[in-house]
């Protein structure tokens, strides 16, 4: 059967969070949310494509920084309302330039950074 | 500096998603909420505590089943408005008896199961 978006369980403002997982590390890269129009893109292109809630437009991660996800599988969770993409990730995923968005860690009670920035290409 | 569960940004509901993934092996188990004073209970337990939505309650993870999620770090993202667990699972994460919420994947347009549940022990 065909998988369609629209099966797929969106919150009220008509969004699913998404999981984006390195394929050959295993590393999580970061987290970020689609729509299903979002969905179908990601799926058609094999660019993930998020919803920018700040913006309140589509978000092909990496366009305007090159640093692309490319699609290797699409997972969907038991309750339809969470999606876990495995990805081929160029380059960092997060914003300040560090591989994963999740570089700080709580160590003895304290907040404190594990990961450094990507030496510019 | 301490960690303060405060310095989160929880949305309109108080809560920040969470996904929890297996130390050992890297996989992604499942995502789930917290409010902060899940937050603040796992680090103190060392045992992972989501909120429930449908129930309105803490939820040790595993606490009915015994399947439970020790943690081993956790991790905040870039905008601090998710988190990442790393764990040790007991058993099956998903209730549907299987090792991660995640069995379900698109592969030829299609939506198939990838993960059989696991044997009862």
């Amino acid at each position: 059967m065909s998988f369609d978006p629209a099966t797929l369980v969106y919150d009220a403002n008509g969004l699913i969070p998404c999981i984006a997982q390195e394929e050959a590390t295993g590393e999580v890269l970061m987290m970020a949310w689609m729509n299903a129009e979002s969905v179908a893109r990601t799926l058609e292109t094999g660019r993930v494509t998020y919803w920018s809630r700040s913006r309140q437009s589509f978000w092909v991660k990496g366009e305007s920084s090159g640093h692309l996800q490319e699609l290797v599988e699409l997972r969907v969770d038991c309750d339809s309302d969470c999606l876990l993409a495995l990805v081929r990730q160029t380059g960092p995923a997060c914003h300040t330039n560090r591989r994963s968005c999740f570089y700080t860690a709580v160590r003895n009670g304290e907040e404190v950074e594990i990961m450094a920035p990507m030496a510019e290409g």
